[in-house]
Order: C-alpha cells, then sequence, then structure tokens
C-alpha cells in the first residue's frame, strides 16, 4: 500500500529541501508527529511546498469560517470523494479542535442526507430552478 | 431535462397525500415557493414523505450544529458528488441563511482543496497513519 | 455541448463502415431512430464497433438476468456516476421494457437507500465483516 | 480502521435504545449475526433508527421490484460509489438470496459495460436526445 | 447556471487586483479571449491568483512532460469527475495543442477502458498483488 | 477482500478456455507472472476473453498515442474513480514502460491540479464557454 516510498525522519533531515518543510509543520503545529501525507509528498518537493502553503493558507490562516467548521467540510468532501486517508486525518483533526460525539453525529447525518438527495436529483435529472441561478 | 413529470400546484391540490406535504413545506419554510426538487419526488408519495421527514430531522430540527454550517456541508458533498441540482439549491439555502461574500468562498477554496489533497492521497495510495484510527 | 461532431444520417451513409453498424442498430431495435450516443462514436469507427458489439452481447444476448433488470442496473450505475446522458437514455429503455411507475419509484428509493448507506459507511470508514469476504 | 467505535454485543445490550434494534434486527433477518454496519450506527441511535427504518420500508416490505433486484441495484449502486463495506455486504446478501455464478458475471458485466458508457458518453458531452425527456 | 456572477472586462478593469491577473492571461497566452473559468474566480482574488499561479507552474513551465500530455491526463481525470465545464475546456486546449483526430479516439477509449476495468476491479474487490505495492 | 474466488495456476490449467487466455497474456507479456485481475476475472469467461481482447486493442496494438502515455491516461482515470487496485497495476505498469521520479511527480501534480479545478468549476456551477463547443 503505496505507489511512492514514505519518508523517515532521517532521510528528511538529509535533504534540506524537505526538512525546512517538516521543520514548519511542526513548528506550526506544535507537535514532533508529521503524518504518513507528508512523508508521502516528500517525494515531489514542489508539490510538498506547494501543498503546505495552501494547507496554511486556507486552513490555517484565521478567516470568515472558523477552522472546525472547516474541517467538517473537509470530511464531508473526504467522504464524498471516498478518500480513506482523508477521511481518518480530517476525522482526526476535526475531534483536536473540539468536535463533539453529537456533532460528528450530526456531520454524519448531513453527509449521508446529502448523498441521498443528490442521488434522487441525480436520477430525476430534476431541473434547476431559475430561483436559484444568478441572473 | 427530468425523468419525470413535475407536478404543478394543480396537480398537488388534487392528491390529498401530496398537498399535505406541500402544505407543509410551505408552512415550516414560511413562503409559497416549492422547488422543483418536491415537485419530481411528487411521483413517489412514499419518497416524498421520507425525505420530507429526514430534511425536518437533520436540516431544520435545533441540534449541535448551526443551521449555516449545515448547508455548507450539504454544497460541499453536493459538489463532490457533482450534483448541479443540489449545489444551486443548496448554495442558494446558505445564502438565505446570512452566507457572506467572504464565507463563501472560504467555503470554495476548503472544497477545492480537499479535492486537491483527497487526489494526492488517492493516487499515491497513502496508508492511514495508526494514530488516526479508533483502537 | 459535445465535445466532437455528432453524425446525421447523409454524413454515415456516405461511410460504409459506420453505415453498416447504424443498420444492425436499427435492424435489431426494429426502429429508425437511432440515438445521439451513436451518432457521437461514429467519429471513432473502432470504439463504435467494439461498443456495439459489447452492448449486444451484454445487454441483448438473452441471459441469466432478464432484459429488465439489466436496464435497472445500467441505471443505478448510471445515476452514481452522474452521467447524465445515460440516466435519460436507460430510462427510456426501461419504460420501452415494461418498467411501471410503481416499480421506476422502488428503483429510485433503492438508489438513494444505496447512496445513503454508502455515504455512512464510507464516512465512518466501517471494516468488512470477515463472514462477508471469500476465504 | 474505522473512525468510530464498534458496539459489541455487551456495550448494545447495556444500552435499551440500541438493543431495541438490534433485537428488531436480528427478529426480522432471523439470524443472531448483526453485521458491523449496524455496530458502527450504535454511536449515533438516531441515525441507526431511521436506517433500520428505512431498510425495513424499502429493502425489506414487499413490493413491485423483487428482493434479489433491489440487492443487484444496491451492489451496482455501491460498485458505482466505490465502497467497499456495501459492495461486500449486499454481494453476500445478494448471494443468501440465490444469486448464481451466472447472474453474478452478467450483474458484472453490465456494471462494467456501464461505466465505460457512462465514460464515452461523458468524456464526449454528448447531448440527451429530446425523444429521452419527459415533455 | 452559476451560483457566482460571472465578471466581464468592465467590471475586472475596475479592480486592479483581477486586473493584474487577466493581464497576465492574456499576455501569457497571446490571445484577449479569457473564458468563464477565471470570470467565475474573479470573485475570489485569493484563489484566482493561487489557481492561476498553479496553472502556470503545473500546465505552462517546461518539464519533464510535454503540454500535450498533461492536457490529456486533464481531460482524463475532468471526465473521471464528470466535470463537463472542464472537459470542454481542457478538449480545447489539447485540440489547440496539436491533437489529432486519432489521437483524440485512442484518448476515448483509454479512458473508457480505464472505466471499465475500475469497475471491474471495484465490484470484484480485487486485492492488490504484492508485486505492486514500494516495499 | 475479493467478493470472488482468485484462480490458482493449478485451477486455470485445468480450463482450458481460461487456459487460453492465461497464455496468452503470459505470452505478449513474456512474463509468467499473471496479476490478481486476471485471476479474479476467470470467474467469468466471457468477461476475461472480451477484457483481454480490449486491452490488446486499446493498450498494446501501436497506434497515435504511445504506450506510456496511455498509461498515465489510465492513472489517472483511476486515481480519479478511487480504483486502488488500478492504481496500484498501472502506476506499476507505467514504472515498467520507463515512467521516471519526475514524470511520475509531474503525473501526480496535473491530477491534483485537475481534481482541485474540477472542484471549483463545479463548485460554482461555471458555464461552458460557447468558443468550447463543437458548433
Amino acid at each position: 500500500m503505496a505507489t511512492v516510498k514514505l519518508w523517515n525522519d532521517e532521510e528528511v533531515a538529509a535533504n534540506p529541501r524537505i526538512a525546512a518543510v517538516f521543520t514548519d509543520i511542526r513548528s506550526i503545529r506544535g507537535t514532533d508527529f508529521v503524518n504518513n501525507f507528508w512523508r508521502a509528498l516528500a517525494n515531489q518537493p514542489e508539490i510538498l511546498e506547494r501543498t503546505w502553503l495552501s494547507i496554511k493558507e486556507i486552513m490555517i490562516k484565521p478567516g470568515a469560517l472558523d477552522p472546525l467548521t472547516k474541517e467538517l467540510i473537509y470530511v464531508a468532501v473526504s467522504a464524498a470523494n471516498g478518500c480513506s486517508y482523508c477521511i481518518h486525518s480530517h476525522t482526526a483533526a476535526a475531534r483536536a479542535k473540539g468536535l463533539t460525539g453529537q456533532q460528528h453525529a450530526e456531520l454524519v447525518a448531513v453527509i449521508a442526507m446529502a448523498a441521498e438527495t443528490n442521488a434522487l436529483a441525480t436520477t430525476l435529472q430534476i431541473p434547476v430552478d431559475p430561483e436559484f441561478t444568478i441572473e
């Protein structure tokens, strides 16, 4: 499982460009643990740098949506896309940001309800109401 | 477009079982407008009743997640599932619940970022870290 | 809409290889109407021939599943894949093979229920029971 | 694997609301075996109850489609959605309802053929024939 | 159609941040035509800038894969994801980069074949051979 | 894992119809190794024969796209469809055909970028520019 090598800490330390990103991840997250996602991206330094930069811009920088809401959206997209890795990592991230059991139950309920009504609208090929479009 | 008939108000009024659901939709939403989704489901009274009941339970009944957050999750799932109808209707619903332009921009950014990293994790088949699983 | 040309009857008639397939389609289906799917594939004679051959083998040749059941499976896959063209054409094909309104309602209900429980199982990453696997 | 706890029989027995659903599942299915799907949903009693109720309404209550046909549709949707858990559980359910090897081979052939022509229609963005739409 | 406003040239010209990106797009592409994708992203300046920067890095900067091959991959992903807009725009882009009719026919054949065997492998839940994994 | 039996070499040898396909696979590929995909399809001789024939026609017969390019398209579709088996097998096939680390990095980058812009175009429901359609 994995179509690329996962870099261990020694390999990361030996490559300054990769090491710089890992140091930033550890510093911003306040933990030594770096998950496999980044250890796989280490094979492609440009993707590693660009992805970490985007994560910082979109998920970490304060904005109009709070961090937990962003994680819920992330889990929802990952579930709909069937990405096992991302469902696990972002459910864990949501819990670390305070997700309660009741909130998780409602998240799961909304995801399943949306999947169900998506299937209804698609199977029936329901036309969009003009009221829902931007002129 | 549409693989079933969309019921107009006269047809709905002539069928008490369908009419009862439409009356409840109008009453709870406080508007006479009933969108095509329900006019298509009118062909299948059991699905119509069950779906409206679920929507009330999951999306309308107060819970641990606020109504706008639920709409954001709904848009996210609908986008990942490529359901044009649902993207339109739930983006409109989110706006009706106060979604600002900046919040929409961040929602779109998180959805796109999640799709991107889903693709990375899937293409590289990255194994789930043991830290992310429930023992 | 369409990233390739749709061949009209004159263009088809002028190309013997394409014309042969269209003649076979009309003969086996017992109608002069040839839908856009085949008019688009006419740009790629090898795909046209191979696809029509597969359709005859899989959908038309008598087998262990009856023709209407095969169309229901086809609609289900097309809905889950979000293929608007195929949902329309195979719902029409199912109706031509006798699909009743009640059967359609149940097909739609099963598709939606499956989409919902797929979302539940995926979001919760439920492990497969050993009882369900082939040794 | 699993982003929530799977409830064992002792935990289920200690919670009357959950236990009632499990008792009904065992009674209606005529077996003591309760698969992981329900043990995962036990974390969310409302989803557990609503899902089991829907399954009874849609999959178990006699209707216009026979039980095996419904399972084939379920497998088809689950395959198209890439839900490993549901493919396993509903293929097993179809076998328990009498699915033969030849029927399974034809199910697989139709799913694969539909996926192929879905891809053709989508890649070529073929427009829907007016003949296939409801007025 | 569209859940956001599409910016016309006057609106773009009135906003220096957006105008700068549009000027760069026109200059690098050597044409005055700017497609709707960018006119929709103009509502979210940060996404507009980040996306254009990524496109330049990934699709335009010379690399180990030639530009036409990258467009074929782009069309393939867009088709599998069912993104109508992206299928249209990247098929057009591939043609502008020299895609021949025969190459398009083979692209379509590979996409359809992959979709078919993806469906086979998923429906049968075939386990990955150890030979295919990175130790 | 697997909803059907995987045929071992003894079982294959005992069935002349299956054995003939396996002999052809070994001969054309120049190796004794036959991967699980074919061992699973052995349960359905018609699908086995038709699929191997299509693979030879589409992936092996010389054409307008070179073999490595076809594998990249195959990986891209498989990733977008979330087919773990196919991602592993076709990434391995691409490497066997000379895929370099830098080419793999660019393939991954294009797949992820496409997934991201697919999500943007779909979430915003951007209308197709008339310039991108065939007359």
